[in-house]
């Protein structure tokens, strides 16, 4: 996804258009020019309805694939490659003739001459602008916990959480130390929502079954996972009794679930938990997290450039048709957007809400390039899910709700079903019925850090 | 692989371990202790045929995984995830009950003492010794091409060379100026042999089908792939029909094929030939590495322990029976071993010969424990394969030779079947299906160079 970085000395006052002269021309000249930054599910989706419009549609995002997040916490157990999540942006969008895809980070957006402006200086004009660039990690203020706890938004993410956890067992394996052996076998996961208890639920089967054999001087059963939740219970936004539900599996599978807990210090391999007055600090060897999102600097961009207003963690607040009340053809969607027209809390950061205000926008736009409109966006929550282990979901339905293993094979089906590419559907599912058979997980190789090096062949562009 | 590092200041001629305590007790103390140095092919199979042995096995290795490096070159292209073709050593290894794995760097080894030595400083006793560490580039004297022009040995090696071949064609497709371009889409792969040959043919079935359709700007059927050969023909071990025709192989698919030809000079993004006097500079965009090997430093640090002699590229020069002449007790095996024991030129540098003598000399450390001996390690060539590109190879076998579709369908077999685990067979299976019916490569994603981080959590062990 696209995040903005800017130098801190560059005046956001200023247009930055005048010095910059590498305008990148249309597809076709006249067309009407539909510009969206970031290939998430909001902007993919955006994309893709728009397809066979009469408009040109330019997709730009720092990266080349689009990234099935709702899997990532699988590639950081080491249970998927990041492969069988990725999706070329080009492939996924190269059969359709009016979209051109740009790889490259937005550093400016002018509203006034309708103009995204790229780092290396390329100007984009647009028509209309579709803005999907979405949130990242937040640590509450304390942005020196990022080293210490690494959160789980890039496929970089995972791999780094990865490297951590299969580390931290093999420092164990090698040490004499009881103490030290102690704490590199106590992980802690930050934050009790869906992403929380997946990577919480994932690692008990990691360290109560797949690495039970592997090891020769520990026991990985020794192993004490904790997922610590602000909350009085994790899976906040499902039902209470989806929560408790979620709550028993966790500790059936061996994860020590602590609630109305906050953490109010990370350092080294320490981490401090206050519930109520009582202060607990405990060793860890690993610390994950999976609590609070925030602008990563578009949102903050938009607001100064267009005047939008915007919510306490940075989404923008915009129209019920998903455009800022300030410049009706810049529309916001996905997880950057705050969206309160349906009830009295802003829909939640989910793919679902995404792709759907990602395919509303598109069908609006073509809508009033005929002179029509649609009516304001309604979300339609087909239910909400979260897996926590082997046979064990919760699934939260209009109609009904869900647990064990008809929530399990619901969540299977689910993200299988929703997997972009046809080749990616069938390596995911190949290597689950793999895992699923052997409970080995193949892809647990830990990848070094890659040392920067100069790269000549890339300063060029 | 496992290769040295030593610090320049430590004093190689003293003995290292008086200064460290570390020692790691054997499993089963009394038991005769065999060390492997290198989890590659070579390491791998000596521990696997030792399974049932009545030893100890203590395989050590940097990374905490093996391999599979024949098919290396399809994660640089982008059509198969590091995972696929990595199994954890741990889970190969995990029923084997006399068998540990332990995730270190050899710094020294003392043959007097029998111990080997981690940078960490545990320190490991041995009985009988494998070493199995393999080799590395060698940029022939020239250190700085290694910037410019990256080779194949490491998975972080293959993602760089896809970092860059994906990032070249984005960048083509975002200049304007026409030089640039042609200089982005051009393409110098350095080495002949089967790592040149195959990363050749998968750029140009890259270039000239799978991206054909995914870019706007530019025309990726009109990049220019060369493969530059020191010698008179590609593919310089098989037989001249065979070469012959791999390069009409190539040439079909749209490689240019330069024989004769030495690298002089790479800097930048200019890459310079000289062919008999002919001297030809070229601008390329992208420069692979495929020729050249040499010790990465376990050759020479185990020459000068144990007085054993080396050929010119650094490889130890082994007994018949692959142990060094001075010491019994130690047995190198794979790429690093100079066997010339039959015919004229050592074996080369490929994985039969390295899981061969593997297996050898694990059964002769049991002969030997039963005071019984074994008779000269024989080679048994069962041929030697190389791929070109779709329905292309060649394979020569003691009695064919085979070209084409042929030999095509025999390295995809011998390919699987040599795979290590079954969920990579199977995962690897599955994607070459899909790329082969969809002629897509779903894993081109251009992961970022992570940037180095304080990491606190791991600078405990």
């Amino acid at each position: 996804m696209q995040t903005v970085q800017r130098s801190p000395d560059q005046d956001l006052n200023a247009s930055a258009s005048p010095s910059l002269t590498l305008a990148v021309p249309p597809v076709t000249p006249g067309k009407h020019q539909v510009v969206i930054i970031g290939g998430g599910f909001g902007g993919l989706y955006a994309a893709q309805q728009l397809g066979r419009a009469d408009v040109d549609v330019t997709l730009i995002d720092k990266r080349n694939f689009h990234l099935f997040q709702p899997l990532l916490y699988q590639v950081a157990m080491g249970g998927l490659s990041p492969g069988d999540i990725a999706s070329p942006l080009r492939g996924v969008l190269s059969a359709q003739k009016n979209t051109r895809v740009l790889m490259g980070e937005v550093t400016d957006v002018d509203p006034e001459q309708q103009l995204v402006i790229l780092n290396d200086g390329r100007i984009i004009p647009y028509n209309s602008l579709i803005v999907a660039t979405g949130m990242s990690h937040f640590y509450f203020g304390r942005d020196d916990w990022a080293d210490v706890a690494p959160g789980l938004k890039t496929v970089e993410d995972a791999l780094e959480m990865r490297r951590r956890i299969f580390a931290a067992f093999e420092k164990a394996e090698n040490t004499h130390d009881p103490e030290l052996k102690k704490s590199l076998l106590t992980f802690v996961i930050v934050g009790g929502g869906p992403t929380g208890v997946e990577l919480a639920g994932s690692l008990a089967e990691l360290a109560y079954h797949t690495l039970r054999n592997d090891f020769r001087h520990i026991d990985t059963t020794d192993s004490r996972i904790l997922l610590v939740e602000g909350m009085d219970r994790v899976l906040p936004p499902f039902p209470p009794e989806l929560s408790a539900r979620a709550k028993a599996d966790l500790e059936k599978m061996g994860v020590e679930v602590v609630t109305q807990s906050l953490v109010t210090d990370i350092s080294g391999h320490k981490i401090t938990l206050k519930q109520g007055d009582e202060v607990t600090t405990l060793k860890a060897g690993t610390v994950l997290w999976a609590a609070g999102v925030r602008d990563p600097g578009m949102g903050g961009l938009l607001a100064e450039r267009s005047g939008a207003a915007r919510d306490r963690s940075g989404r923008v607040i915009v129209n019920n048709d998903l455009s800022l009340p300030t410049h009706s053809n810049i529309f916001v969607v996905g997880d950057l957007a705050h969206f309160a027209h349906q009830g009295e809390r802003p829909l939640p950061g989910v793919a679902p809400v995404a792709m759907q205000e990602g395919k509303y926008v598109a069908r609006l736009i073509q809508k009033q390039l005929k002179d029509d409109t649609l009516p304001p966006f309604e979300y339609k929550d087909s239910g909400s899910l979260a897996v926590i282990g082997r046979h064990a979901a919760v699934v939260n339905l209009p109609w009904a709700k869900l647990t064990g293993f008809p929530a399990w094979f619901v969540w299977l089906f689910v993200h299988i079903f929703y997997l972009i590419e046809f080749d990616n559907k069938l390596m995911v599912m190949t290597q689950w019925g793999a895992n699923y058979l052997t409970r080995k997980q193949g892809s647990r190789l830990i990848t070094e850090k890659v040392i920067e090096k100069v790269d000549a062949s890339t300063s060029e562009g």
